[in-house]
């Protein structure tokens, strides 16, 4: 057996002690796999006084100076799980610059500046790997990357934020409101005080960009995707997706016509309640992929947590400790080869939800309906519903496909309608499988 | 752009056929995943004569003689997809004998011949890639190769025959009994005329043995899986499943525990509804899998057909072709490091349904849970139901996890019984996810 591989850790927080925890764990198992044993030799801390008691009586030298891992000759590769861009990714770019390999868990910096990343780990001839910046546990970096490489993947749709899933479900299991259950969330610490990144979506955008560049091989930037937050949903519009026959999901979104160009966005969507990403509740992840040879297929998974993530950082570990020992790096780097042109948001085509409140009178629906079709907007099913206690009624129109800047107008037109007095909620629905 | 690499592909069935169109449709996105075009040069065939539109007109050279492949000094990969076990595991060791790289679909000679291919494919330095052996186009021997090595995988459920999972969904719906669905798959083209491969569990036993030996990192023969088809599932059974809230799915199941040692199976199960392989229908496939720092995932898609398995073909030429360029081959090989001991049957342990007819008469209920006790076998629920038009009923038992030997003297005793008329079915209970 040969040299001991050692690997100097960036951060010792919730995925860092998993880290710790999985490396000890499956010791035997990982050294198996590799054909040499695996050590961690030094931990990058902020506050070296603070008690950490995964790392304590394990011979790991705790750390607060960078220059002591980046430095360090023996370290052969660095795990990034510091979380943020700065200065996450100056010492990335560091630690490759000084002949190591780099494992993050960093979405952020691999959807803004994942060219620099890759562009450095070529030159330096070292291993960037990722698979733990989306979708947690779920490998889908490197099946992209590898196994579906036969395939042109013509969509890709996640449920990439486990906050935003699990306060979707508990709104559609309990009838509750969207205040509610996020506070249930923050309260079990799914959620942030600051829930943002997750709520508006800014979290999954980042990894819908980072999916649609693996993908459609093209470099989607953080800025090129449209994003939507879940904050509009209400037990209402839940209430209608369950008696139409659908779920609502946040979903990280990719497509890539050759008519129309590379499109991604982040928004809520009814979903069928037969489509494969449906049933998938809680905090769980799933990333669903449509390609020209396979079909459909979908990876399933934790998308968070600590050995869940652990799980994905370590087996990427495993790999670089593999190239270690064959002598070969970056075997599939950067894989954008196109700049494909971006479809703008207004023709883009979907179906729509759309649930407006009305005066309760005869007539109305037509006047509705027909104000839709003139606007070119041709529908699928129209449901009214009596309010009783007010003299107002609901509608709830679900259109066929159209063009984004069509149901935009039509939208503009019907809020002018005097029997128009709110238009409650605008929502995407996918009619697309079978 | 360097040298195109060649191929020789042998076998110009269906999944050849697709393998050929797959080439065709996604040139230009695999020539820059690869970096380098890649040409089909050659096909084996059986019969020269045979008419066969998707060859004709690309300049591929249709052969009868497997020398002219081996022999050409110009084809760096072949593709094996003739199937069954001879002469096709001759032809794929001559050709790394050769010095040519291997990509196969062929589960049976994985299965039982894997050793040598993995040797053979050591000893001369050459790839040798199967992904496709398992799942169709589900990307599932990669990941547990590569990107789930940080866990000490626990447990394998698969779902992994098509047609005994279209039969079962269809027996589910439509309430149909077992020889009316299995004509209604023979009339479709997914069952066989004989079709014993797949009703009697062998094709997914064969499965089960590569995703154990995998999951597990120990050698699983075919002989070592214990094997038990879904010709015995009747429509009552399936509908005391919906009513107990599950669904009977045919399993790969693989199990490894440090008290037991390894245990893999291929049964019928009664799956909670909840479970996520219980929505995977019709012919679909998916691979769950338990690992002790993922948890569970699963991976979903089309277990079979010409384009979805040429998807997972195709990838691993593009991954071997990688490979070719980078000059580095067998990056992981052989991943069987241990031999692991087996877990006989008899002490295998689950939940089980048993369905009796008996005599119905007042008692009898309480003379077969007292049977049960007796043989320390522990009910988590009895039902019964009273047939009406003879003096017999049903008693569906649902027992505590019990061993297998248990149940089987348990069982023994209630043939026995003066009022126990038959033994009508016993079928596995997974009550184990949360």
């Amino acid at each position: 057996m040969g040299k001991t591989i050692k690997l100097g850790l960036l951060g010792s927080g919730t995925v860092g002690s998993g880290v710790v925890k999985v490396l000890e764990m499956n010791r035997r198992e990982i050294t198996e796999r590799v054909g040499r044993p695996l050590e961690l030799k030094k931990v990058l801390v902020r506050d070296t006084g603070k008690k950490r008691p995964f790392l304590e009586g394990k011979g790991i030298e705790i750390t607060d100076d960078i220059n002591a891992i980046l430095q360090d000759p023996d370290i052969d590769i660095v795990i990034e799980l510091m979380g943020g861009l700065h200065p996450a990714r100056e010492y990335m770019l560091r630690a490759m610059e000084a002949g190591k390999h780099v494992v993050t868990a960093n979405k952020d910096v691999v959807a803004q500046f994942g060219q620099d990343m890759f562009d450095t780990s070529e030159k330096q001839d070292v291993d960037f790997l990722f698979e733990a910046s989306v979708g947690g546990g779920i490998p889908i970096i490197a099946p992209l990357k590898q196994c579906l490489t036969a395939n042109r993947i013509t969509e890709i749709m996640g449920i990439v934020n486990g906050t935003t899933n699990y306060m979707l479900t508990k709104m559609s299991e309990d009838g509750c409101d969207y205040a509610t259950v996020l506070k249930e969330a923050q309260d079990k610490g799914y959620a942030e005080a600051n829930p943002s990144a997750d709520v508006d979506g800014l979290d999954a955008a980042r990894k819908a960009a980072i999916l649609a560049s693996l993908a459609f091989n093209t470099r989607v930037q953080l800025e090129d995707v449209s994003v939507e937050g879940i904050t509009k949903i209400t037990p209402e519009d839940i209430e209608y997706a369950t008696d139409l026959g659908y779920v609502i999901k946040l979903l990280a979104v990719g497509k890539d016509s050759e008519a129309d160009g590379v499109d991604v966005r982040v928004h809520p969507v009814f979903l069928p309640k037969s489509h494969p990403l449906a049933s998938v509740n809680g905090v769980f992840n799933a990333i669903f992929v449509r390609g020209n040879a396979i079909g459909e297929a979908m990876f399933y998974g934790q998308g968070a947590g600590s050995l869940p993530t652990a799980s994905a950082v370590v087996s990427d570990v495993i790999d670089v400790a593999r190239d270690i020992i064959q002598g070969k790096f970056g075997r599939v780097g950067c894989t954008c080869y196109e700049q494909k042109r971006l479809c703008p948001l207004e023709k883009t085509v979907s179906s729509y939800y759309v649930r407006l409140l009305v005066d309760d009178k005869p007539g109305v629906l037509g006047v509705i309906a027909t104000a839709f079709g003139d606007a070119g907007v041709s529908l699928k099913s129209v449901i009214q519903t009596s309010l009783k206690v007010t003299d107002h009624a609901e509608i709830v129109a679900i259109t066929h496909p159209v063009q984004h800047a069509k149901i935009e107008e039509a939208l503009a037109v019907l809020k002018d309608l005097p029997v128009v007095d709110e238009i409650r909620n605008m929502i995407r629905v996918d009619n697309e499988r079978g």
